[in-house]
């Protein structure tokens, strides 16, 4: 996104020898081209850095591209896009990409047929060439990307997930517990080390050891947060808090203890990450990590519909505050426990 | 929609005097046109039952329409219309209306430049200038309503709310239950209504009497399902299973059993209603009657993106099946309690 519009149509249709109503309906993504034509003109589209100007078509979408439509998480990031787009009088359509990493080529066509105002992304990334398709057609984009781990050519919107592990875990040592068991989402996904990281960080800053045993890294469903949460309390010296890395797991783990009569809070203190809505209704309400979901997706939103240098500053990568949220599944720790509850 | 094109434009720039380009300006929703000719023109268009021919422009968007953007529903019906557009190469587009009885003026001016494919709106219902205004422009609408009450010019689809409610309390009956109540959402809501009368209806079937005081109407939030259990609990005679309107109340009767120490599903059996996520995430997992909402919302577009005729049928109304789903909140009724637990 770096150089400006110098090349113009005319100047293309010279030096690939087609025709400015071939090159326009690539442009326009029309069906009607071969397939050698169009990879040529997109060629010459990209080397020259060529930028649309803005038509004068009327344009009323913001796409947003998620990898599927499930869970609270997908519904706060379309509210806060659908919010932000509808006060500049605009509508908010959807792509699903089925593919958690990055969009595939039908869909860049299609895009580039309906002309959104600009395109969000929640979590894929977009290679070099697909952001050329849409770089030349005046399509900007922006990424949220809560699991910290952008793609470095893109503007994105992200979380303070090392931050949240730190809160967490302090306010977990706050309440006198000693013996904090951290259980994550995947080891090789960023959101879930730097929420560890932090875990670790707070151990360390206020004098106590951390222990291997106490870190369980694996899937963020419940069923992982109820195995762990039965292994951790399996142990000869069990942990009288837990921190997991999501709401879902925090529920395995207030069933695992609900299984061992282990009393939440009384015996055993469970924080989260996310906040999601069960969160609220969970059994004993649960404490947890607020992440600003919706409100990352509306920054993502301005961003867009904003001025073009502010994508681009080198590139643009915004990180929003978490923040801790004090409910019932928090108190401080019982006498120490006999071994294996 | 009971009329087919006869009046062409030109007849109704003959008529009102106002030049086709004015009258193609209103078709097309754009703004330079006074409103007084605006009315006059909707106004012939309307009595007229001008309808456009389909327009060469490229059409990708289906509207969804809600009325708030919250909870697992939106979710469920956002994707089921997005799966079965996406098979019709077709985007999904929303917008939320912020009024639960019908989509606002603005909407409707805005929506004719947009021009969508078609609309699906979820609980809605469209006034009858509205509906004139669509039909003439050739965008057709189906209403997804569960709660059972639609507007009776609209192709609607919904779930089988009394077969539900009767569900239910078979399931509850057949587990060796007599003393069961319900819980239900607001009592001038059609689904409410039914799935109570579903619940009455079992218990007649079965020879068991239905009494008042097992019966209570309210908000369909945490909160009241937690304040009808107490109540329930507190009679003189309490009952040993109660079927909640939604999934949410039902969670309120884990609560408040939770907090009287009555043991579910060992002293108490609760149904729930809706199946959605937190059902299964619910301890004990909740028992529950499964809203077939994803598959509703798949059949309005199927309907929406078909003929014409389909839609008319006098004026087509669906209800698709529910369906029981065992967990683990119900079970054989304990020996009869000693009054109030």
């Amino acid at each position: 996104m770096a150089r400006t519009q110098r090349v113009t149509l005319k100047e293309i249709a010279a030096r690939t020898g087609v025709s400015m109503t071939t090159i326009s309906k690539v442009l326009n993504g029309a069906a009607d081209v071969s397939s050698a034509t169009r990879e040529l003109v997109e060629g010459h589209l990209r080397e020259s850095g060529y930028r649309r100007r803005n038509s004068r078509q009327r344009r009323e979408y913001v796409e947003v591209v998620l990898h599927e439509l499930e869970g609270e998480w997908a519904l706060a990031i379309i509210e806060g896009v659908r919010e932000t787009a509808a006060q500049a009088g605009l509508v908010v359509s959807l792509s699903v990409s089925g593919d958690r990493h990055a969009p595939g080529a039908d869909w860049f066509d299609a895009v580039v047929r309906r002309r959104p105002i600009g395109i969000i992304l929640l979590f894929a990334g977009i290679a070099a060439e697909g952001r050329a398709k849409l770089t030349s057609r005046s399509i900007p984009f922006v990424l949220i990307d809560p699991a910290g781990d952008p793609d470095p050519g893109i503007p994105s919107v992200g979380s303070a997930n090392w931050a949240g592990g730190l809160d967490a875990t302090r306010h977990l040592i706050d309440l006198g517990h000693r013996r904090i068991a951290a259980i994550a989402g995947p080891e090789d996904v960023m959101s879930s080390l730097a929420r560890v990281d932090g875990y670790r960080s707070a151990l360390t800053a206020a004098g106590l050891p951390v222990e291997s045993e106490l870190t369980r890294f694996g899937d963020v469903d419940r069923e992982s947060g109820e195995r762990f949460a039965h292994a951790l309390l399996s142990l000869t010296d069990p942990p009288t808090a837990i921190f997991a890395g999501s709401d879902v797991q925090a529920l395995g783990v207030l069933h695992a203890a609900a299984a061992r009569a282990v009393d939440v809070p009384g015996q055993l203190s469970v924080v989260g990450f996310d906040d999601l809505a069960l969160a609220e209704l969970a059994n004993p309400r649960l404490t947890t990590i607020h992440q600003p979901l919706r409100e990352m997706a509306e920054h993502a939103t301005r961003l867009l519909l904003g001025p073009v240098e502010d994508r681009q500053l080198g590139v643009t990568r915004v990180e929003l505050a978490t923040r801790l949220v004090v409910r019932d599944s928090t108190a401080p720790p019982a006498r120490p426990p006999r071994s294996g509850w």
